[in-house]
């Protein structure tokens, strides 16, 4: 097993789809039955909006984390930007050694290359420890509906 | 002033920075020195990218409430998507007509219809029952953090 500093974040690349990047995620919530198509068209649609990060780190030819961030474009504060920071997920088998940090961390980094004035992200309560260690403190509270499609 | 039933929603249009669109926004938070060419390019890029959904209401030739939402691609759920509502606010002469509500059902109509298996936003405590009225509940909790640029 690597030591913590040999571990790297890359970008996603369409070769994650047979290194278990789906498999990593399904250890975040339900993903389904995604085939390579599907994945390489969302990724396509993703990509030409120049919109999306996401970042991975890969252990022994595996995914083993990754997490994404969506930068949208605002009126408000003179027109700038905010990353929106989802679906951060680590191997159950890998956490508890940074890969979760480091990941948030490579966001930050990127939304600030790319002028956004804020980072914001949406947890589970259980979770807001490990964000204020990136930085983030608690603010406002998200409200959900699910839609009937 | 026109009872509650001839109030309509419709998209943003160029026109509107003519039309206190701004100003409206500036009721929410700080919009600063924005030019028609600056608001005219963020038009533009927004509407690139096919993400965007902005609503209005205008009265008597004055935009009085406006609404935002962005089209998150995902990988989760069968690559599905989530609609991300933004920037929601009434002019405060106009509030307490239901235009807020108007404008959220109008977003949560587009999120429908794009195929978003749910809609999300994050707002303050004192905000939350507004939102209980177009039908979302409060879930997660809001983390935040501000970038030096
Ligand atoms: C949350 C998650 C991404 C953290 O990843 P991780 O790699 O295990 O976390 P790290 O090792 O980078 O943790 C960094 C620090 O936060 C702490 N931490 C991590 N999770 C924590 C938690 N839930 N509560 C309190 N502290 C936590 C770690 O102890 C560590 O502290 P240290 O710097 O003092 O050593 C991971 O547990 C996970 O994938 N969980 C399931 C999916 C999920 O809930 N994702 C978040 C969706 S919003
Ligand atoms: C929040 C806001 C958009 C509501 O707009 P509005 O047009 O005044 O609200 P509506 O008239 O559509 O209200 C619909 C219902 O919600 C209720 N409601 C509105 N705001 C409420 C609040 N803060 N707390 C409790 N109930 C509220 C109304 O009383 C009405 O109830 P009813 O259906 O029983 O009559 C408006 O007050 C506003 O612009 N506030 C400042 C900006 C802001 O905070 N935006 C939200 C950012 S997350």
């Amino acid at each position: 097993m690597a030591a913590a500093q040999e571990y790297t974040v890359r970008k996603l690349e369409a070769g994650d789809f047979d290194k278990g990047f789906l498999q990593v995620l399904g250890h975040l919530t339900t993903v389904g039955d995604v085939s390579r198509e599907v994945f390489e068209e969302q990724m396509r649609r993703r990509d030409a909006s120049g919109a999306y990060h996401t970042v991975v780190i890969e252990d022994q030819g595996r995914v083993v984390a990754t997490a994404s961030m969506v930068v949208e474009l605002k009126f408000i504060h003179g027109c700038s930007k905010v990353g929106h920071i989802e679906d951060v997920v680590v191997h159950p088998g890998m956490r508890g050694k940074r890969l979760g940090l480091m990941l948030v961390e490579a966001l930050i980094e990127a939304a600030r290359a790319d002028g956004c004035y804020k980072v914001i992200l949406d947890c589970a309560e259980s979770n807001q420890a490990f964000y204020e260690k990136a930085g983030l403190q608690r603010k406002e509270v998200q409200m959900v509906r699910y839609l009937d499609r």
